[in-house]
């Protein structure tokens, strides 16, 4: 797809999951374009686990994340981006890694929407739980888990087209400003 | 450009700026992108300030940014992005504010990108000068700044082509893992 459009169809869907296996070639595509986003100083402190296989993701889930999350337990594929904050810069307290990880998570995203894939990005997570059940060290912090399935019955499109009709955003008006903050 | 193109293609280029003026609704699409992007609970914690004209942003450049930013003050256009932290989640010390910028700031920089123009984010910035130059309030965080300018003499994908050719990433073998961490 043109990147405008992607950008415009990307949507955070329902967890309606087809069986269809996700095909590595493409999972491969999705991380290549999470590696390609850039960070200050190149720090590049994004780590991803690729959860695979119905029982392992199930497994994940029920164990880790919070209740309204748990729907997500039937997709083939579950992704789980961390990074470790020292990776990174922090200026007068603001830690960089948050804002670089963003960079390459909306790469991703994109990549998978383009794919034809599924994607919600979720953070309610019980940080402890994923940590035992992922062995993840202690000073590496979780940030995002999505899925990533194909829709069930259907193409991306037809399956994102209900959520985008409802999707609600501020105007540019609400977030845009002329040469100073403030002005219109 | 198709999406993962423009993803492999976007590169912070050095400041080497056409004078051609940047047309108001690239500078809209541009922003439009970012809008789209998701957050933490829709909390869409992301401001923009656009300031345009050479002389208003050699103003704001020669005021806040530190000598080695210097560089941009001849770009026709630069965004400030800003956030207030108030505005977004915080799950265990993690502040999503940070996270999600990052998520609309990609989609702004590959939008950017298709649309042929330079971008190049910067965090090092005198915050407390940015704040008196532009009318920040206090509890509004500037989290990073971007020029937007037609590449001097050619094409993006002119301009671009010795930066992405020098570029530099670890591979995925080194930040990824597969089913738990640690595990190739």
């Amino acid at each position: 797809m043109e990147t405008l459009e992607t950008i415009s169809k990307r949507a955070s869907l329902k967890p309606n999951f087809s069986e269809r296996e996700v095909e590595k070639v493409k999972i491969t595509k999705i991380l290549e374009a999470a590696r390609l986003a850039p960070s200050a100083r190149n720090s590049q402190p994004w780590r991803f686990i690729v959860v695979s296989g119905k029982k392992k993701v199930e497994n994940v889930v029920t164990k880790a994340f919070f209740g309204f999350n748990q729907a997500v337990k039937d997709a083939p594929v579950l992704i789980i981006v961390c990074a470790n904050p020292k990776d990174d810069d922090i200026h007068e307290g603001r830690e960089y890694y948050l804002f670089d990880v963003g960079l390459a998570v909306e790469n991703m995203l994109l990549a998978a929407t383009d794919l034809g894939l599924v994607t919600h990005p979720m953070t309610a997570v019980n940080e402890v739980e994923l940590r035992k059940v992922l062995h993840i060290p202690e000073e590496v912090r979780f940030v995002v888990a999505t899925p990533l399935a194909y829709p069930k019955g259907g193409s991306y499109e037809e399956a994102a087209q209900e959520r985008l009709s409802q999707r609600t955003r501020k105007g540019l008006n609400e977030i845009v400003y002329s040469d100073v903050w403030g002005k219109p």
